[in-house]
């Protein structure tokens, strides 16, 4: 998507320097536009765990770039095996890292042990993984755009949509999985507005979403957690999408904290609650939510806040007193009864196993 | 309640010059403990307006005191209409405010046309409305503490019990609403753990809830607002209390932003979501929540975030992209059907009309 009218994806390849990849570092957004480059597969270990790249898909493309610098170093069996690891140790939550990096060991080790023939699969997986990603978030979009047109047709006016964290562009290679459908209703002129949940404790939502939807152009208000339920209340929501950072083989979704929240309140007033994820969120090898692993961060994320000064300075601020704890879980899972429907580059499905599979009959067992 | 050992109320008559009264200006909280001396009904209206004080019972006993002021300066019935007309409009939602402003009008109207006698009448009310909200909120901590005793004994573990925004002897005179069980089951030896919702955009629960929990030494944890369907969903929750801004006749209530959400998500969880009370936030004269005006407040309040910085200086920082707009509604209205009970100075009832007015039958019509 377009960053000051240019086009930008998340991470792509250096073209003056092929042995390193370039991202955006989401931690200086909205304030300051910041590129960095990553040389190693131990830089982009780093640059996942404290978050510098953050969002399902982009993580997952991350880590495949960092198992191709993997291969740079030193392409034998144990040590990439050990790279793996570390990586996927980084975030447990999100399932398309442990995907890419698994998908990296298969296609590397397929080669046999040649040196130079490992390198290059793992330099051709990592960009496969990217470009699907961005075929896959495109043609999700694609899909979910239709929920929004039906709603517009019946409503004839502004359609109103809620979402929480960031899951658009940002969150992915290009184009987002919740945001997408809106990118798309845009383009075909169809009016949107969005909700953007400030979404704290990291405010990815203020931070990430509402930057994006800015720099497209497209009408959006920020709110605060605590405001979602009031405008559904009063009928200013027509419907509410999410992404995921892992679904299971039921369609119970794992996604950024509050998320459960939303989609209670969401059934509680006929709103229709939508997750949009390309098919690397699914997780086929869980039968349901309850097997998540939910990451625990640090109570400093609670506790302070990040932003800008009046002197124009990022700078952290002390919200809560000095020496009373805090406890910081990343995510909660969202039962698939309150979910209407998934939005994957296969098409919408319902949020059951047999529905799922129907789409992705590839996974059947 | 103790600041440093020491006990305080938030608002208090000056010794050395009655003409005046102090309150604890909480905007500095928790980093500064700053006194504030107000001399006049238009500092009390500011003090209000721009939330030097809040919280339903507090608001109301400032209320109060702003009317006695306003009597020293002019005792005739149209100036202190109007006085009264420009206290109630500085916080729409809270019912107390209107009432004690309405209180102080019939009691000063009651003592005839002499200046003197208005005045006096006025010190006496400001002062009774002080002493009842202090008594009120120490009767229904008593009435309150049985839920929770009852969880400990079924338990015989400690009790967590999660709240939002600031219902504690902050937002009142002395002792609180939703906190008022708690610091009575803490002096009763129950053990007793609090989850505070941070509560953005203002974070009261962060600054307020947290900062007068640490000074009573009863073990609490800070939590952002989109957390507590997570622990609920994994049983480290056993109950909720919160406060009211304004309770309708048939148990519908208003409180802080994000309440409704919490109380959805504690029926889909089967916890007990209380609402505590005194009787002065029920609002006698509307049917059900729908008529409950809910007040927008400015947008910096969802844009900026205020904290300590490095440096020890409190300083606001800004979240958001500095264009994208934010709104800022301050209340929603939890419908009785979410409520489990509502404790009141006079026992604890179901949230509906019958059971209300069961216990308040002087207000049946």
């Amino acid at each position: 998507m377009n960053v000051n009218g240019k086009h930008y994806r998340t991470i792509w390849e250096k073209e003056d320097n092929p042995r390193a990849v370039e991202i955006i570092d989401q931690r200086y957004l909205p304030h300051n536009f910041v590129i960095e480059q990553l040389n190693n597969w131990k830089e982009v270990a780093i640059a996942i765990k404290e978050m510098h790249v953050r969002g399902a898909g982009l993580i997952g493309a991350t880590a495949g770039y960092g198992m191709y610098l993997a291969t740079l170093e030193n392409a034998e069996d144990n040590f990439l095996e050990e790279a793996g690891k570390q990586l996927k140790a980084t975030r447990p939550t999100a399932v398309n890292l442990a995907w890419a990096v698994d998908r990296q060991l298969a296609a590397i080790k397929r080669v046999g042990e040649d040196k130079l023939s490992r390198i290059l699969s793992a330099h051709q997986t990592a960009k496969k993984i990217a470009d699907e990603d961005t075929e896959y978030c495109r043609k999700l979009g694609e899909y979910g755009v239709k929920i929004i047109e039906e709603i517009y047709q019946n409503k004839k006016d502004v359609v109103n949509i809620e979402t929480h964290c960031n899951a658009g562009w940002l969150a992915f290679v290009d184009y987002g999985s919740a945001l997408s459908p809106i990118y798309v209703a845009h383009e075909k002129g169809i009016p949107v507005h969005v909700w953007v949940d400030i979404t704290g404790p990291w405010n990815q939502g203020a931070k990430l979403t509402a930057w994006e939807l800015g720099q497209q152009g497209i009408p959006h208000t920020i709110i605060a957690d605590n405001t979602g339920g009031h405008l559904m209340q009063i009928g200013k929501v027509d419907m509410m999408i999410t992404g995921a950072d892992r679904v299971a083989i039921n369609g119970d979704a794992a996604n950024k904290i509050g998320t459960y929240l939303k989609a209670v309140v969401a059934k509680d007033n006929n709103i229709p609650f939508y997750i949009a994820l390309p098919s690397s969120t699914f997780d086929w090898n869980i039968g349901s939510g309850k097997e998540i692993p939910i990451e625990e961060r640090g109570s400093d994320e609670v506790k302070y806040a990040s932003g800008l000064t009046k002197e124009g300075k990022i700078e952290k601020v002390l919200l809560t007193p000095e020496n009373s704890p805090a406890l910081n879980y990343g995510f909660d899972v969202t039962p698939a009864r309150l979910i209407e429907g998934l939005i994957t580059e296969r098409g919408i499905c319902k949020a059951d196993k047999e529905s799922i599979l129907n789409l992705f009959p590839e996974h059947k067992k």
